[in-house]
């Protein structure tokens, strides 16, 4: 042989990266090694790599490609889908601290940020120019941006503001060969050449590892006004929310809490929420000026013709977040009963009253604890799965729930994921979903950009075999 | 030979279509080989079908594919970059005969239409039910959303509301194997798989042939307070619109009028505008209630911090119309003195004084005429080049003044295409523009779905040669 023998993946790495930035520690990667999503499969990786640069990565990157290895990225792993998680033989890159924020232009509205930013500390940098981040998903004060733009984020403002893609106006990516190139323009319009920006938001690193991203911000908006509406049953929260669309009225949040979440809220905080509600609607306006007071005023009229029990509003922030305590306090104290697998299904708006009584209906019939947080405004549910920790026939039921919740949503014209991606956990769900000639699409597109099939194999779309 | 031999394209379309369906005689055929850009080369194609169905595109698409053709899809031909220009040897795919609004449901907010609709009819339906269609290309009366969507049509709005992309949520696509496939999602939020919807829009045809178009709609909105600012000169305007970014103001319209254009109009209308003002700055606020007004006052106040001459504001449509009639009547004033080429660059705001400066002494340079719309509050610029019918030389100079406002565009971190695409007048600026890398990337992804290479070659990215 002409060529030098190749040395080993982790002798190679460790010629190119210090030491403080491998990882090869079974229990330091196994905290590395997957993100938050409940059952979801992961295995330890070969080596974490912490970068610190572009450079780091584009280095992993042609290392595995000499490997032949797969390289998995993570930023803060709050993921919800197994976006993350490793896989047999791997190089998870660790993003976390390509932390920097380094630009925010008021003039131009934007800034450019590392992916490792906590999406937190980017809304609390812009504020202080009374500039807005909008996309706020529930994981806002750990995700990163780069995780954030993986998955396509979303949150309680998309009603009104959209998602995370909405938001990224371009890109520092490495590529599958090994590049490092930007993509997306730093002007407010721009249609030169295709929108790999859009196409690689929401890959989940299969297209390429993004190392900058450059955000469209928004001015600071006025205070919210809040409204809150309680109700004895799902049909009269549904039937608010209908009324509250009918009257025009835009808001900047509504979501749904619902018994199931009421009843731990209390049992951890004993806020005596059961006692008054079996479902709560949470609503939200930004409007400006009067505008805002009159559609607080239309969405507690929109609520009480919906049969709300009682209804309340205030533009005061405090108390406005004291109403919000409900739904933020849901997830953390479902999670005290066990743990939470967090579905993630999208409907057309007039089927969510149809997809919520029969998600009642799959939890009695695998006997199944199912409580629902949704953002009903947009109609993306989060019906939350909870299993007792070691009962394995209750988590066996529980994966059938599931897969009902799947099956129902596609049957009536729903999508199997809304906004936390497909990963590993809605594979099936996809290739159930999509039609079989745009699951090929969708492989011919990877393929067309990780020639090398390096880049964070298996998730986000289909496997299909490739073409003779 | 165990095959039948091909019958020629002609014998073999003939077979599939109705003859009202094809178009061969050289004069029809004129009409329907090229767009309205000026300069962009076309040549007649070898037939043009009327599509009348999917099926329709997709029988067109396959014998294509068979007889090794170029597919040419065009909507209304009001294009302004050459994307719908025949090549040798083509078949054009007319789709204006693909023009039912199938749905529209004001529950979900959106609109099913075919590629054929006109934008203005789209518009006046959607407002009978109380709902907005925001994009409003300067074409509307006349331009497609089949058209709007390939090349990710912006408008007036674009500055508050977004382009074309923003809007579409779903589109059935003929591939360029010629499968009928449907891509994107029917709810508010979805993230399954890859954001081929995204990839399609602004493509130009290249990637897809769009046959149907699922549109997000928002609610009617308040009418709008128009604002009108008079100045002295182009540095007095900028000012005034940094002024305005300054007070936080998002204003619905920011238009800027040249003093070419004021000249024009006054010619051709007798308006007087150009007795009065050098540039005129227009803007428009649709924030609801007092806050219309109040942000109409701000509009004044900060056009008179720029050193307005004179400004006005009116909450009445007429006059408001009235007010913009200097915008709206400009490109057909400008008409009357030749050809027009419309460039359309798009810069970060803080160089749009810097860029119309460039222009002014590019003009002066290459002696051409050079008025100026532009969409200035997202920094898109329409230097409209003149020459006189006939005159060669003038043609020749305009042509160098073009090159170098790109080159200059470029040079100030803009972008060569804002709202109206690369096809053909384009692709020398885009191969500036972009990275080679990134030409590779969009040629790939090219390759992958289009593998015969049939669908609008030559438009909308750079030609690379395969890779070996």
């Amino acid at each position: 042989m002409s060529s030098a023998a190749l040395p080993s993946l982790l002798d190679d790495l460790a010629s190119l990266f210090r030491p403080d930035q491998l990882v090869t520690d079974p229990d330091v990667m196994e905290s590395l090694a997957h993100d938050d999503a409940e059952w979801a499969p992961w295995v330890l990786p070969a080596v974490v790599v912490r970068a610190g640069s572009a450079a780091d990565v584009q280095a992993v990157v042609r290392a595995a490609i000499r490997h032949g290895v797969p390289v998995v990225p993570r930023g803060s792993g709050t993921g919800l889908s197994g976006g993350a998680n490793a896989v047999a033989g791997s190089i998870v890159i660790d993003l976390s601290r390509m932390n920097e924020i380094k630009i925010i232009d008021p003039t131009e509205r934007l800034a450019v940020v590392g992916p490792g930013v906590i999406n937190d500390d980017l809304r609390a940098a812009v504020a202080e120019q009374g500039l807005w981040y909008p996309p706020d998903p529930a994981s806002s004060p750990w995700s990163s941006i780069g995780g954030n733009v993986a998955t396509n984020a979303g949150g309680v403002c998309c009603v009104k503001y959209g998602v995370t893609r909405d938001y990224v106006l371009a890109l520092e990516v490495v590529t599958g060969r090994g590049e490092i190139v930007r993509i997306g323009t730093q002007t407010a319009k721009g249609v030169a050449g295709y929108d790999l920006t859009s196409l690689l938001v929401g890959s989940e690193g299969t297209l390429g590892i993004v190392t900058e991203i450059t955000v469209r911000l928004r001015r600071a908006r006025p205070v919210e006004h809040t409204v809150v509406g309680y109700f004895d049953s799902i049909t009269d929260a549904g039937l608010a929310v209908t009324r509250l669309a009918e009257s025009g009225v835009v808001p900047s949040a509504l979501e749904l809490v619902d018994r199931k979440c009421l009843e731990a809220v209390d049992a951890w905080k004993n806020m005596g929420l059961s006692a008054d509600a079996n479902v709560i609607l949470l609503g939200r306006t930004d409007a400006p000026g009067q505008a805002g007071a009159q559609e607080a005023s239309a969405m507690v009229a929109a609520f009480e013709a919906g049969g709300a029990t009682w209804s309340a509003q205030t533009d005061d922030p405090a108390e406005g977040d004291a109403l919000f305590a409900a739904r933020r306090l849901s997830y953390p104290a479902l999670e005290r009963l066990g743990p939470v697998l967090t579905e993630d299904i999208c409907l057309p708006l007039r089927q969510v009253p149809a997809m919520l009584a029969r998600i009642e209906a799959i939890a009695a019939e695998h006997e199944t604890t199912i409580a629902n947080i949704a953002h009903v405004g947009d109609g993306n549910l989060h019906p939350l799965l909870i299993t007792p920790i070691g009962d394995e026939a209750a988590r066996q039921r529980a994966q059938a729930a599931f897969a009902d919740i799947i099956a129902g949503c596609l049957e009536l014209g729903g999508t199997v994921t809304g906004e936390h991606g497909v990963g590993l956990l809605k594979l099936d769900g996809l290739a159930a979903e999509l039609d079989p000639v745009v699951q090929r699409m969708q492989a011919d597109v990877k393929a067309a950009l990780d020639p090398y099939g390096i880049l964070n194999p298996g998730k986000a779309i289909v496997s299909v075999p490739p073409r003779d």
